[in-house]
């Protein structure tokens, strides 16, 4: 029996792995999770995870997967912080030995762009950024009417940019790099340093006055209550978002910026201060239309979505 | 008679247009130049003066022209800080209305991107970044193996990157521009400021005594004598160079940077403490092979070259 053809695509988290089948056109069939493997042999294990949870979703003609971390243009994850034991890890080759069908392996963002750029906030564009704002800041480049993978198929670890030399440090090692501002983790950073400065009492009682404590969450609700000084932090918080968003604008200039990951279900708090500030920071911005800043169409589900499309990259 | 065709590319500067004859091969056949018209009314006699320089050079097939500026992807120079009474000036529509041949009109920067691509510093290259440090940065992508261009036509304005967000004004009216490290006018700061602190006493000398007379040149001349106090300048400004290499490489991930612009004379003094601190700033150094940093090969005649080749792109 013969049936339309089936594209699955896995997107592997640090704790899950997330599984969608879409038909031709795109259609989004069914899905199914898995818990990602840790400790010991994991590695080999996760193989195993990705072929089960793979057939678990049908007869598929493709399988896409993306990953956490580096990954070459071959498949070869080079390194992954959340992933236990994985260095030089052959993800490509390990499934094709597995799988007797088209295999794609690539980073989770450059997954999760495609996704928003063929199906989702992005659709339409010739030149779109996906810049995701999670724990930390990851993303993706859609240029000249192509997704961009770069020489070594890291492009878009925008997280890693520095802006500030002098600021605070990063655990890649340096200082300043835009996702100790930007991220989940910079908006609590920014949050904590205002509560210790007793800026926002609110924030604080929020979470039950230990300033070590303040999350990214307390200052969302405080700002939802209307609380001023965590508007003002939120305020700050859109300006360090602007600043890396100007920057990758005066570098490629592109029409439409797709904000992704854990921050994106604050959407309606971070839009009018990062355009706002986004108007201050550009350069000459009176002589061009400014991106549109939109919000990620596909949530969780853009990396798997995006690994199930890598099969139809004409490559 | 009908020869081989010819392809006339215009590089238009402050001061003056250089124009270049190439054949089909890419062969520069000829080359001519004239006075950029300057003052009132200027703006009609570029038009003349690039209609007599191409006629100067041959009879041609195709008229390319590089202008520096923001430019539309339509040819329409939005504004130039160097040329005299430009705002909105349709350079390809002025043209085509007295040329019977194709005409293109890009960014300088982005025709120079394109001559070190395809004849040049980045030949054979997918991914290639050239960035021209002279009193401003400017520069083009490369990406997938295409030109980017942008949404605008503005990609490749590195010079206005904000790399410190607390550092000194910028003409543009922002603070900590890449362009106020890396650039000509960035090294006569970084030169002033030490001599200013004593630090640099022979580049002193060769300034007559006067810190506000510290240009470029007596660092580069002190450094090349051996000066330590003058190479410890270059090697931070070989810092800040590498800084803004890292970004892009962050986001872009090319396999190479071709440098262009004036202080590409100073290469030697230049390309061990920009590779060195390159290999410091950028985000998992030992998981990738490294952009080959080259100096431009084209050097001032890149932006005509460019700009006769922008016939041959496919668009």
């Amino acid at each position: 029996m013969t049936g339309p053809s089936l594209h699955v695509g896995i997107d592997v988290g640090g704790t899950k792995c997330l599984g969608v089948a879409l038909d031709a056109e795109g259609n989004l069939l069914r899905e199914d999770r898995r818990p990602t493997p840790r400790g010991t042999g994991s590695v080999d294990r996760l193989i195993d995870t990705l072929v089960e949870l793979a057939g678990s979703l049908g007869q598929y003609d493709s399988l896409g997967v993306g990953v956490p971390g580096l990954v070459t243009r071959e498949g070869v994850l080079r390194a992954a912080p959340n992933l236990d034991g994985v260095a030089d890890f052959d993800v490509a080759g390990g499934l094709r030995a597995r799988v007797d069908t088209r295999v794609r392996v690539d980073n989770d963002a450059t997954c999760a762009a495609l996704a928003e750029w063929r199906l989702g906030a992005g659709r339409g564009s010739n030149d779109m950024i996906l810049v995701t704002l999670g724990t930390g800041i990851g993303g993706g480049v859609v240029a000249g009417g192509a997704l961009q993978r770069g020489h070594n198929g890291f492009a878009g670890e925008f997280g890693h940019m520095v802006i500030d030399p002098y600021g605070p440090p990063c655990v890649c090692g340096r200082r300043g790099c835009w996702e100790r501002y930007a991220s989940g983790s910079g908006l609590a950073r920014l949050a904590r340093e205002a509560a210790v400065g007793r800026r926002v009492s609110r924030v604080l009682d929020l979470a039950d006055g230990d300033p070590e404590a303040v999350r990214g969450e307390h200052v969302q609700k405080a700002a939802r209550e209307g609380d001023r000084d965590a508007l003002a932090v939120i305020d700050e918080f859109g300006k360090w978002v602007a600043l890396g968003l100007v920057n990758l604008t005066n570098a490629l200039d592109p029409d439409v910026f797709v904000l992704g990951g854990g921050l994106a279900v604050g959407a309606d708090l971070y839009l009018e201060p990062i355009q706002r500030w986004f108007g201050e920071l550009i350069y000459s911005p009176d002589l061009r239309t400014h991106p549109r800043v939109a919000f990620a169409y596909w949530n969780e589900r853009a990396g798997a979505v995006g690994a199930a499309l890598l099969d139809q990259l004409d490559e």
